[in-house]
């Protein structure tokens, strides 16, 4: 069930174009933790013909910015300061998932890593794996 | 003038589906680096009406591929191992450029690192830099 | 019980003489993991009185390669690529401990994490979180 | 010459006694950059008879710590959030220089890039790049 926190997160997925172009969907979330999913299209791919690192690390990083805002206040918002992905096995596969885990919530950092899965058959295969630091940031109107 | 090695450069940019994608454009390159550049189009933004992070970290990665191609032989291409991205300042502008510089061109492992930078009047603000590492494989046919 | 692979590992802790230097323990491992621990004495901190990061990047270093030795072949060896550590807590305390885990074992490069915790009273608090890459090359007669 | 803010700079190297212990001298500072130098005394080698990767990112880490510290009020200090070294070559050789450049000082956060380089001869050859980034707090009485 979402708390006053955890509520923002729906808003982190909705007002960012970029994660409705790429068609990124938050599956769940919870206190310190973001779950999302997302098709892997044509368009998304680079010359191997597996996912481009830039969607595995957009995924990723929007992930993370899930997690981190479902610890934060409703007046505060986060932002990436920096992200490492390191690519363990090429995306290939037709779905992405990402995980993302708070590992520290301060009051102006978080630290949160994610892992990215490939479905490939029946299985989730571990892809990318991402730590990256977020800045809590006052909220706009 | 594109020599044997930097003749692979073009390739890349035209195979990768997602850099079509994007439009990001392949600029001009060399032996050990390369530029591009990207409109950052309303589909791009984030939450803040900033390019995504996504959107400046794929055209880092990608162009630090550019830039190590154009280190490898012809009968090999190269695969992103891990990427480190900071983000220096909001991504507020209507143009990106990249420039990706090869550190050390090893046998098997390239250290490649990126600027990019945006559109700002008449200057241009570095929003990112990037610390690459690209694995050397074959070229597939 | 040692393997033939695992049976490297305490040697890659004895020829090493930084890590005798900073009294780094070896504790335990296995087949893709490791375990160390180290005094921090008022040799090894910083400015505030805290295990200087230096101090905690060398254990998590070191840890992650007795983690990738023991996933390798007895005629091969490894050598750090890349390792980004993130500091999550000021690591106050009298002992370190860290643990690696390796995420990937390719041919030619393996994937490791390692966290340090902190002994604090009874309790051991994660002070930081390293994400590494380790690349295979040929073990020297 | 030291202006208020870089006289801040040798303080970092007096107190923090691990630094000491390493012998890393400060060389030169100025507004947004700091340089220093370390003899590789056999006890900082690991199994390959180089520097170890902790001696690297000790230095490395520290000479960042400078150049931030070079652009914050008296009343303020740093410490590190995150540090990512990329090892380019062994550092083979008995001495190391580092040099730190602020690429971003914002009101909380810094970020810094610092090279190491080995003596070879009459030369100095890069064997280390790091990224890193600092918090700003206050200055402890």
């Amino acid at each position: 069930m979402a708390t006053e926190k955890t509520g923002l997160v729906p808003d982190v997925f909705e007002r960012a174009a970029f994660v409705r172009t790429m068609a990124i969907e938050l599956v769940d979330y919870g206190d310190g933790w973001c779950e999302t999913s997302q098709r892997v299209l044509p368009g998304h791919r680079q010359q191997h013909g597996f996912a481009h690192a830039g969607v595995v690390m957009t995924i990723a990083d929007h992930t993370c910015g899930g997690a981190a805002t479902s610890v934060v206040r409703n007046d505060q918002d986060v932002i990436t300061v920096e992200n490492k992905t390191s690519f363990l096995r090429p995306a290939a596969g037709d779905v992405l998932h990402a995980r993302a885990t708070v590992l520290r919530a301060g009051k102006s950092l978080i630290f949160v890593e994610a892992e990215v899965t490939v479905e490939r058959g029946d299985e989730r295969v571990l892809a990318a794996k991402t730590s990256s630091t977020l800045a809590v940031i006052p909220r706009a109107r």
